[in-house]
């Protein structure tokens, strides 16, 4: 820890380039602040009038100066050492910055050509920001180079990880926000540095940006004392340096000082690991920038203070267009930055600006991995039919479905040893995936013992990502997927609700770059996993039983999102194989890690699977004839039970005519004018008829087989059963009774809603009610399910 | 820095005393393991036979050891010195430990008379647990003492500093799982100590258990080196004691050394503060203990490494019933804890050990605060009608609702100084609740500057809470609620999907708290305002669009959920004067912070928010007749719109029969059946009609409101309209009409359902086609609505 605190040693910088680096910065604050204010009057050629102010003033300005001012050093050094740097905006509120810098490397224009490099350009430039059918004031997908929108903070070191994972010669420079360090997300993602290889992987440069205040407040870490904070960055494994202070000069010095120290320390340890094997986790170097908020802006106004001070976090001036004082304030500020001396009579940046940007995809706003579809290449897949499961009859055999999937995953693992990843907290082998630790181990850069090779090996080299943080992990997937490789995240169904608010945010992103950009090139899914579903969580009791995660999917656009609920081993196997292969979703594949019973065999299951909702022949006893009831199912136990119930059925009512239907595709149910996979009415209306009883049996909460079948013809007739948020320390088969979705209940809905049973099926009902007292009775005496139960099989 | 990691001096503690910890531990372990094993034969007085072994292994040994160790060190602290100390299991799934320890002090046979303290309770207490109807493997509301439940990873901490805010004499001693610690949640809920005042709050003393292992992975904190960690902790503001071995009689020297210097530290402390009137921030102190995982457990089973290995998590040897090796490994193992020194002839503890338990309340599992509902006071509330807007007419004056709020919540807050606080991520200012600075600072322990008391001071008795995680703002206000004070915490509408998950962990807490455990009084219940809401998310664009919360909301208990849609000020007055009241519920109140219209005067407003949802006469057209149509809506921008479609079709056709409806308590919507808040069919017959068409503007994703209807008989005429997941950088009235919630398509939308406005209603159509074309170009042209738009008010 010797040299932590210890400034770094100012390499000798010239006072020309201190120009010039000062005169690019001056253009990107001069850029940032007429986002901000101006309608007209770009250059400030005319005096500054009121009818040049923006009828309504949006934006942030706060961290701006500070973001724009480790934009133009990192380009200085992306020059000198020509490096291949992306750049991650955590303080998204600042797109000022970014948008300012992408214009003046010539990236904007090339994009929206509209906005080019002159008087007019920039006007409109100007104008579109924070303007309606414009962009906005976080780094947007819009914006050239960002993959991090930072409208909601705490990903930005996470995603930055992400990016450099398997890119080696990548570096990625995260400006953290001092607001942002604070959230959960963000103060945990700093570990990410015990997962990254520095032989395999690129580097990460923090830059933590201590400008001292959030939206109305002080930041914490910017008022700890500078030991404690060395302290904690240091435990963290950092080599912290600090660039501190508000003399623009004597600061230009120190960062262009700062800037290449890290990146010789991180040459230097990338060289160590790659030639001499060093593979022991550095101390990687970070930077703390302490700059004022709203640097080089007003400092007080109206007797307030702005300028370092919260104040300065959005529009520092408000009143412009109405009082002339403050005018007067905007206008010394903008001239303050001289822009007659920074663009030409064109309104173009002067040549001696031009010169500071680095060429073509060097420049940070044009780098490719910031658009990482483009460098994205597709999977090289096994093929799925080969681990296939054999089910020479349906409902015969109980096995892991997940504990198959593993197989799959080791083979994708082993043909893409460089653009795939298993994303999973802690939970892998607990999710029955362990096959793929024959792939690969576990990534693992701290310490180890070694009882650590007793199981699931641990390994610089591993490719299995499993931390104890589902936001880091889902941070780490999405800056892998944002640049282009692939992955594949597993989680606990009840815990993944922890990522709602990433997922909401991603699936946004997601939905704007592919619908309304099409300069970006499509980048692969999102493939969650939810396991370890509510109905095995009967031993881990209320806490673990949330299947809601389905409901937040279900509110993002039918563009993005795609669910599947693969009742058995092969059919699993064949979503998982095409939701590897597609771009541009969120798929959520809903599979269970337990033994359960198997039901189609691989063609059966891959034919099922690409209509995402068909008859099971063998299990219906209607012939093809109008049902008088269709069983409807998605989701494993849901299946299992919806067929014991028709065995039931069938025993006591011969004769009865039964469809069952059971679906995979969760969004077939919806309308085909609704969403890409939806159903035409016609289709739905020939499955679930028009007038029949239908009963739904549902892997999750009922509500949302409600909400998706809403416009259908038959939707009064559909009886859905799920998760009705009823359990505690159940058998498995206790938790199904408690929340009605056993076959018991099936069965006594059936004979409630099928007209001819109603009469003759009281004493059916008698025996059902019976059979639930009964298995009850033995859960609470011998603490588990009646083997008659565990044991189901389907008899045809 | 100093003395960080010096090791605590030992205080000399004779050897009988350590025999009698270690006695009182052994006896803890005992318990723990007979949990997870034994269903007979619980004294192991007759040798260990397969049938003494359950038919089901379950439940957690790895940190239980660990656990207990702490346990009977904080019992002797308490002795020692009278403390008043409650205790956290961070580490959920170690209940065992908790349990063994409540059972022990004898609290647990108070609560549970079946399971007392002899040979038969014993049996049945290790039958209950992980068994069907029994108990869980976390510490769930069912554990006596317990305030955490530990199911979800990651709010131990903040639980912690929630339940010692304003409890000046309570220590909350937290266990931290080192897998705990690696989630986010956690790993910023260590900044708490910046908002611990050390005059008027208690102490934590956070425990750190690096026993080194997750589920089946090395925790990141156990594997970096020891001065890493030790600068991490130091950077956390702490002064680190480790105890690290497995040797015991040394670690319970070096523990109760330990735990004794942490007492005095923090009394010194204390006094500082309250007698030397010394406010800075001091260094709280906290341990490390790094103990073998399953410490004295198995040490290899089957060739395979289990203590101080991952694979002591959860069950060590799991075939003792049909593996007579097995069987004797466990019969070994509990018999190394020698039961019969431990328990006395009839199974009770010997008096020895009972002598060791703290007496009454002062006992961890009787500890009052850890059933807050006992110290709970109820608020002192002053009369909210004094609040009151002004409003002569419906529909003529914008007001910001959450500024008047700010009124009530200043009075709430002046009224009850010590059992009271607001909790808000630094939006506190930002959401226009600034009227509480006039009763109370923000909370703030680390250092301040001078321009600090520019606009929203801070002080260390502050009684706003505001850091920028909701994380630990929720987790400080459970923790703040579970011992029994008050709260209101406002955020972000879009950002509130951050704590998804926590508000599921506490609705599920207060379910089986409220309707199965009578022993539990009942709690102040949690309020969330959820503001900044996304019709006025239009400048911050996509990413602040997300008003799904309310979808995650409803799929908890009835018994415990409330939703609130206020649509103006004085009905939020209303609203939040009710939920301050209440207990046992989660209550979320959905309200802007921007200017809106005001229609009710108090009055009205109280009758309107006492049926939850009603007919405004005023704005109808239909005079108690059977209407044409009905017009529904909740939420303020929803209503506005509504109205304004209204008057659009009174102006176009006179003489149409419009009831207007407007819903502030969202539940009503269901039926009698389903909440308790649900309207009965015949009532909402009455409002909605059985047979006419409902159009209901929403201010949240409309499939809420079907799934809410579903059951109703008007349920196929219900067309809602609500959030539809579009929007980007706006105006407010664009972002209105792309989701199709404005004025324009609720009146073509009348003219599409009402059967006679379908032929005459042609050229409306245009017309309103033409207008939101119209209002599209100026927004566009503008950056701004039309001022007809913006300054609409209501024409009777």
């Amino acid at each position: 820890m010797d040299h932590a605190t210890t400034p770094a040693q100012a390499k000798p910088l010239d006072d020309g380039e201190i120009e010039a680096l000062d005169a690019y910065w001056r253009a990107c604050n001069y850029l940032a602040v007429g986002m901000i204010y101006l309608r007209a009057n770009p250059l400030l050629r005319e005096p500054l009038a009121a009818e040049h102010i923006k009828r309504r003033l949006l934006g942030h300005w706060g961290s701006d100066p500070g973001q724009t001012f480790a934009l133009v050093h990192l380009n200085r050094l992306i020059r000198q050492h020509d490096l291949n740097v992306i750049y991650l905006a955590g303080p998204g509120h600042g797109a000022p910055a970014t948008l300012a810098h992408a214009y003046l490397e010539g990236r904007y224009s090339e994009i929206y050509p509209d906005r080019s490099q002159d008087a007019d350009g920039m006007q409109r430039f100007f104008r579109l920001f924070s303007f309606p059918g414009g962009i906005g004031s976080h780094c947007t997908p819009e914006t050239p180079g960002s993959i991090h929108e930072g409208g909601e903070l705490g990903y930005s070191l996470s995603h930055g990880y992400g990016a450099v994972f398997d890119n080696p010669d990548l570096i990625a420079a995260v400006m953290i926000g001092d607001g942002e360090a604070e959230t959960g997300p963000l103060a945990t993602s700093w570990h990410s540095n015990k997962f990254l290889n520095p032989a395999r992987d690129g580097a990460v440069l923090p830059i933590l940006h201590l400008n001292g205040y959030k939206i109305a407040n002080p930041t914490i870490l910017a008022r700890i004392p500078h030991e404690e904070l060395t302290s904690l960055l240091e435990g963290y494994g950092h080599r912290p340096y600090f660039v501190e202070g508000d003399d623009p000069e004597r600061m230009h010095r120190e960062m262009a000082a700062t800037l290449e120290r890290c990146i010789d320390e991180i040459q230097e340890i990338q060289q160590r690991a790659r030639t001499g094997g060093d593979l022991r986790r550095p101390r990687w170097p970070m930077i703390v920038l302490r700059s004022p908020k709203g640097w080089t802006g007003p400092r007080m106004v109206d007797g307030h203070h702005v300028a370092n001070f919260w104040r300065a976090h959005q529009v520092p001036v408000t009143d412009p267009a109405t009082n002339p004082e403050s005018l007067k304030i905007v206008e010394d500020w903008m001239r303050s930055y001289r822009p007659e001396e920074l663009f030409d009579e064109r309104g173009a940046p002067v040549p001696g600006l031009r010169a500071l940007a680095p060429c073509g995809d060097r420049r940070i706003s044009a780098n490719p991995h910031a658009n990482g579809g483009l460098l994205c290449k597709d999977l090289d897949m096994p093929a799925f039919r080969g681990y296939a499961v054999d089910v020479p009859a349906p409902g015969q055999r109980y096995l892991s479905s997940t504990q198959v999937l593993g197989g799959l995953l080791r083979d994708v693992m082993r043909r893409n040893m460089t653009n795939f990843r298993l994303f999973g907290p802690d939970e892998t082998a607990s999710n029955k995936l362990t096959a793929v630790y024959e792939a690969s181990p576990k990534t693992w850069m701290a310490s180890m013992l070694p009882e650590d090779q007793d199981g699931g090996e641990l390994a610089p080299d591993g490719r299995v990502m499993e931390m104890l943080s589902e936001h880091t992990l889902e941070g780490w997937f999405e800056g892998y997927v944002l640049t282009g490789r692939h992955g594949f995240f597993a989680s606990y169904e009840a815990f993944v609700h922890v990522i709602d608010s990433m997922f909401n945010q991603h699936a946004k992103w997601l939905e704007k770059a592919k619908l309304e950009l099409a300069w970006r090139a499509p980048i692969p899914s999102i493939n969650i996993l939810i396991t370890s579903l509510v109905w095995r969580q009967d031993h881990n009791g209320f806490t673990h039983q949330d299947p809601g995660f389905l409901d937040v999917v279900c509110n993002k656009s039918p563009e993005i999102v795609r669910v599947y609920l693969p009742p058995d081993a092969n059919c699993l196997l064949s979503v998982a194989d095409h939701c590897l292969r597609t771009r541009d979703y969120v798929n959520v594949i809903v599979a269970d890690k337990q033994p359960h019973l198997q039901y189609l065999d691989m063609d059966t299951a891959v034919r099922h699977c690409t209509k995402g909702i068909g008859i099971w022949e063998w299990a219906s006893t209607d012939q093809g004839a109008e049902p008088d009831l269709v069983m409807a199912c998605a989701g494993d136990v849901a299946t299992m039970e919806a067929l014991a119930a028709v065995q039931i059925l069938k025993d006591k009512f011969p004769g009865l005519k039964i469809r069952f239907v059971n679906v995979v595709d969760l969004f077939r149910l919806l309308p085909d004018t609704e969403h890409p996979h939806g159903l035409p009415d016609r289709d739905f209306d020939t499955l679930f008829t028009i007038g029949k009883p239908v009963i739904f049996n549902f892997h999750a909460y009922p509500a949302l087989v409600h909400k998706l079948t809403y416009r259908r013809h038959n939707h009064d007739n559909i009886h859905v059963h799920g998760y009705r948020e009823r359990g505690n320390i159940n058998t498995p088969f206790e938790l199904a009774i408690v929340n009605e979705v056993d076959r018991f209940h099936l069965a006594m809905k059936a004979i409630d809603h099928v007209p001819e049973l109603r009469l003759r099926g009281a004493h059916v009902k008698e025996w059902l009610r019976d059979q639930i007292i009964d298995h009850l009775e033995f859960a609470h005496t011998e603490g588990i399910d009646r083997d008659d139960i565990r044991d189901w099989t389907w008899t045809s």
